[in-house]
């Protein structure tokens, strides 16, 4: 592969985009703002949707599968959601085509439908309309479900991953008989989001709560993690709600409690989605293209065969197969390369392109040494090893690669986060370089839009020990704070 | 659990969706067509998926994501493909809802789509405009990819998994340089279904290819899988594609081929549905509830503690969890119903209308004498079995009861498969008795046309070893025929 991407330094946003084309991981298709998920770029979705299934399901949650679409009036039924979503819906009104007396294909104007259908931005109403059917009393609480699906949200701007008019997401919708199981709920689910950005996409985020302005169209208190991507922008990694009794009271949810008293039932849900593949993108790739944590890896390690003649390629291979299978037999993910339409300075480039943790490389000279040629991908460092003990060597290497890939990321995120407490010195960290700003903030939305509106920064996060941390004074208004909260622009 | 539901005697037809309610598979929606898949029919789904998903990839396919919209233009590109789509499919023409002066919500006429968007029936045409930028070359052949999907089909007569206007499936595409070869991925992946239906659905299948009348639109064959439900009437549970060369020269697809000539591409595409699992209950089940096949259980075998004082619930609750471990151990998927809010005799109800496979009771005596009460779901057979060695029994079991069930089945097809040489024999079987009816006929459309007005038997497949088989007539016309082809009523 030849040098045709672009650096961080010259233009990140179309390093971000080449990363994303170039490395196969997704493209655009025909169909505005929609994109096709390539085999590679899905291949760490369904890394991801492994892991995270494995932890919903250990803490209790089952999957189920709703409907795409919702009828229009459903949205009305809580007024703030529908406030939320209805800008940026699509909309389904005929169920039939035809061809016009020219043949041409038509929508068929006899085939309207009497009701149109939205096609779901998110699942909370039809979701609430059917759990009124499955919550009689106590005994049928708490319902801990989780739902893997494609949503659509009108966007305007797109961009592959991180805003696209359909991605795929999981969202858990759960229903309790108490306010303070549901508070537990949603704050447990944003301990399983965390763990997950990092201890599998080696990536640190912040944890915290949304603003009133931020916050999720129809809940009481959203719970986020935010992560710092590398042009010191931030990225809402995950979000957790507390939905309070808003869609019981919407969709009429109620149960018969211990005590014999009809209670509406209490809410949560929580989601991430594809979104965070651009994410993981943005926490670790550099200028030689992608860089993927092992953990999320689909290859933990390529096998590339080095050869000129015949017998050489037959030998070689025939080592690779070897080693491969031995990786593998300790739960390794590896690829063996033995495409002989590709030469091995390509093979070298496309997968570094495609950030594969760890590049093995053999040839004859190997075969008579016992020893192969090991490269890191997070470092670009080379170096031979013998092929005895290779298999603990990889296993170290990829435990090393996962932890130092975390702790690059973090040391980038505390050298991108500042203090500040002077209005002058938050605008100009702000425009010229970036990354999280702890600020008083004096609490109130008009305060937060006019800091919105004068530098694009947004309040990302109030952090969960806010008022047990320093009070101070706000640095737009001057008026007492309790706490300093997240500030950044934002993707 | 009451004795609330119908048996198959009494109407077969209720049997199937009390089973579905019942047994909390799934449900109808608010949104007309559209079902619920509830958390157990969900498990069921997901065991499939891991299933065929392995046996995909041990195959060589990758799986992708391609969009849910697919532009209204495009349906037209295939003459074949938008006559037999565009009847039923919805129709997205509006992005975005607003209030109206009364403050309702109604769709934006300004907000009105230039070319509508139609929700993906099946995703060829939007696959193929997307493979035609992948391919360029013989090197970029094959294509092996699968995805896993919702689609719409706006069915008026829908039924709880058998035919929903929203299902779940996986659709293959694959993209081959020649044409033997799309024709072996084609018939490789029937192979693949009928492996699956076999072995883990332990449903027996008739191979066959589909004639011109039921063949997928725009496919020059379809091969298929036809299973024989307990009412007598055939189920298409898997079909796969030979497309020939038609989506690639409706998308313009070619390749350079190793002769340095532009060439366009071959095509297959496959797949099955939710509606597989309609085929499991249909094939398995008896009066007593679902009955599942050990390998697609989420729960293979289930605990349940019978105690009266609080200590005995502890003592038996304790060995329930030490036998649950020791089965997990060796892979077995066990539930162990420590329900403190029901009952033994109406969980005993419940999991056998649940269709698991084995039940193991554990009250106080059993604890003494080192024993436990195991109950087959497939025979509704009990026996005390010792403690020491239950888990090489269980194993064995589950075996054995996987074994019989696709045993069982197969007679039940063997002994509702008929040979018929005469129309009024044809008649009659169909008419009074249904299943499988072997019969010649003289390979006209016209004549399988009216055989199906006068009986509504439809031809279901025609054998792969049709032509090496017997010559006859035509039981309707008396013309030459070169083999039996397989008639039935079906789903």
């Amino acid at each position: 592969m030849a040098k045709d991407f672009a650096t961080r330094e010259e233009d990140y946003s179309k390093w971000y985009n080449d990363i994303v084309l170039k490395a196969d991981l997704a493209e655009n298709s025909a169909v505005r703002g929609s994109m096709v998920i390539k085999p590679y770029g899905y291949a760490i979705w369904e890394m991801m949707q492994a892991a995270l299934d494995k932890m919903f399901k250990d803490t209790g949650h089952e999957n189920a599968y709703f409907p795409l679409f919702i009828p229009k009036s459903f949205f009305s039924k809580e007024a703030a959601h529908v406030a939320g979503f209805a800008k940026e819906c699509a909309v389904v009104t005929h169920y039939r085509l035809k061809n016009d007396e020219d043949g041409k294909i038509i929508v068929d104007p006899d085939a309207k439908l009497t009701e149109e259908l939205i096609v779901r931005p998110t699942s909370e109403t039809i979701i609430w309309d059917t759990y009124r059917k499955w919550v009689k009393s106590w005994r049928d609480l708490p319902i801990l479900v989780n739902q893997w699906a494609n949503v659509v949200r009108w966007e305007m701007r797109t961009r592959l991953f991180l805003r696209t008019a359909e991605f795929l997401w999981q969202e858990g919708h759960t229903a309790h008989a108490t306010k303070p199981e549901a508070m537990e709920e949603a704050e447990k689910m944003l301990g399983v989001y965390t763990t997950f950005a990092q201890e599998f996409m080696a990536m640190p985020v912040l944890q915290g709560v949304k603003t009133e302005n931020e916050r999720f169209a129809g809940a009481l208190e959203t719970f986020c993690i935010e992560a710092l991507m590398q042009d010191g922008k931030a990225l809402q990694a995950g979000t957790s709600h507390f939905l309070g009794q808003n869609f019981a009271k919407a969709f009429d949810v109620k149960y018969l409690s211990k005590e014999n008293k009809l209670e509406h039932v209490w809410a949560t849900s929580w989601g991430v989605s594809t979104r965070l593949i651009g994410g993981l993108i943005m926490s670790h790739s550099d200028d030689s293209g992608l860089v993927l944590p092992p953990k999320l890896a689909p290859h933990q390690v390529v096998i590339v065969p080095i050869y000129r003649k015949d017998e050489e390629r037959i030998a070689v291979i025939e080592k690779g197969k070897e080693i491969k299978k031995e990786l593998e037999r300790v739960g390794i993910r590896v690829k063996l390369d033995d495409r002989d339409t590709q030469k091995p300075g390509y093979k070298f480039a496309e997968w570094e392109f495609k950030g594969v943790p760890l590049r093995i490389a053999i040839g004859p000279r190997d075969l008579k040494n016992s020893t192969v040629e090991l490269a890191r991908r997070d470092t670009l460092s080379k170096e031979f090893t013998a092929m005895e003990g290779l298999k603990e060597k990889v296993l170290d290497l990829l435990e090393e690669i996962q932890e130092s890939l975390y702790l690059r990321a973090l040391k980038f995120r505390e050298d991108n986060t500042n203090s500040v407490d002077t209005w002058d010195e938050f605008k100009d960290i702000i425009k010229n370089k970036g990354g999280f700003v702890m600020a008083h903030w004096d609490g109130t939305s008009e305060t937060e839009n006019k800091i919105k509106d004068e530098t694009k920064a947004t309040i990302r996060s109030i952090p969960l020990d806010y008022e047990d941390s320093e009070e101070g004074v706000c640095i737009y208004t001057g008026k007492p704070s309790k706490g300093r909260v997240v500030f950044a622009k934002a993707y």
